[in-house]
C-alpha cells in the first residue's frame, strides 16, 4: 500500500485530541528522520508513525473486549496498566477499520509503548521516535536523543532502561516485554 | 528430616572457602532471625541457610552438564551469567549428594540468588537473608535491612529492585526471574 500522508492523517485525526495529534506528527517526522539516518523504508516509518496512537483514546471497556476476544492479543495486558493497551489493540483495530495489511507496520504499532524481545528495525524506529520526539521531557530523554544520533540499538536500550527505572522509582510493575527488550538489546550490544 | 546443624555445616564446609563458609553461617543466622520475626519453620530456614551455597564453587562445566541433563533445570540459565547457576544446580545436586528430600528447602536454595514469581515464605527468607547478612555492603543494603525489620515483602522487593538497578547500571542483562520477582512483589504490595 502506498502511503498517502494526508489521507492517513485525516483518518486518525478524529480519534485524537489536538495535543495528541501534534505528538503524532512529531513522532512521524522523527521516525522519518531516524529511517533516513539508520536505513529502512521511509513510507513504512511514516505510516506507522501516523497510525501508532490510533487507539489511544478508545473506550477502555472496548479495548478490554478486544483483548479478551482477539486471539493475537496477549491476555496478560489485562493485569497491567491500561495505558499499555492502545498499541497492541490499535494494531488489530487498524486491520479492521483502516484496512492495514502491512504486518511490519502493524507490529511496530503494537509494541511502540513497551518494546519487546527481537524488535525489527521498524519496531525500533517507532519505539524510539515515540520516546524522543521533540515534545518529550522524560528525565534522561536528552541523553537518549544524543545516543540516537549515532546508534539505534543503544538508543532503544537507553529508552527501555529509563522506562524501567522510571516505573521502579514510582513503585509500579513493569510490563515483561519491556524487560525482554532491555535484556535482548543489552545482549545484542554486549555481543557486538 | 531433623536438622543437625553441625552435621550439615560439616557437609558443606569442604565445598566452600573460609570466606564463603563464614558468609554461610551469617546467612543461616539471619534466616533464623527473619523466621523468628516473620514466622515459619526455623529448622527449614536453618537447613536452607546452611546448604544454600553448596554448589558455589563447583566446576562450571560440571554445572553446565547438570543444566543440560536435568529436566527440572531451566535451560535459559546457560545464556545468563554462570554466577546464577549455583542456586538451581545446587538444589538438584543436594538431592543426590546430601539426600535432601525437603522440596521447600530445595526450592528456596534454587531461587536464592535471583528470586522468582510467587516465592514461598521460606524462599523469601533465604533470598533476603542472602542479601542482607551482616557481611554484605551492596549499595542500598542498609535501607533493605531497615525495611526487613518490619516487612518481609517490601524488603524482598527492595532487594530485587536494587539488584535490577545494580545490573542495569553495569550494563548487564537481568535474569527474567528477578524481573518476575519484582513485578510479583510490587503487585502484592500495591494490592495489600
Amino acid at each position: 500500500m502506498r502511503v498517502n500522508r494526508e489521507q492517513a492523517l485525516h483518518f486518525v485525526k478524529p480519534h485524537l485530541n489536538t495535543e495528541r495529534f501534534e505528538h503524532t506528527i512529531r513522532v512521524t517526522d522523527t521516525a522519518i528522520q531516524l529511517t533516513e539516518r539508520f536505513g529502512g523504508d521511509v513510507e513504512q516509518a511514516e505510516l506507522a508513525g501516523i497510525l501508532h496512537d490510533y487507539a489511544k483514546y478508545r473506550d477502555r471497556e472496548e479495548m478490554r473486549r478486544w483483548i479478551l476476544q482477539d486471539h493475537r492479543l496477549p491476555k496478560d495486558l489485562l493485569s497491567h496498566h491500561h495505558g499499555l493497551w492502545h498499541g497492541p489493540v490499535g494494531a488489530v483495530m487498524l486491520e479492521f477499520e483502516y484496512g492495514l495489511e502491512d504486518r511490519e507496520v502493524s507490529q511496530a504499532i503494537a509494541c511502540h509503548t513497551t518494546g519487546k524481545k527481537n524488535m525489527s528495525h521498524l519496531d525500533k524506529i517507532i519505539f524510539l521516535a515515540d520516546y524522543i520526539e521533540p515534545g518529550r521531557t522524560f528525565p534522561g530523554v536528552e541523553e537518549v536523543r544524543k545516543t540516537a544520533e549515532s546508534d539505534l540499538n543503544k538508543a532503544c536500550l537507553a529508552a527501555a532502561s529509563n522506562t524501567i527505572t522510571f516505573l521502579m522509582n514510582k513503585h509500579q510493575p513493569v510490563y515483561p516485554d519491556t524487560f525482554h527488550a532491555y535484556n535482548n538489546l543489552q545482549n545484542i550490544i554486549l555481543n557486538s
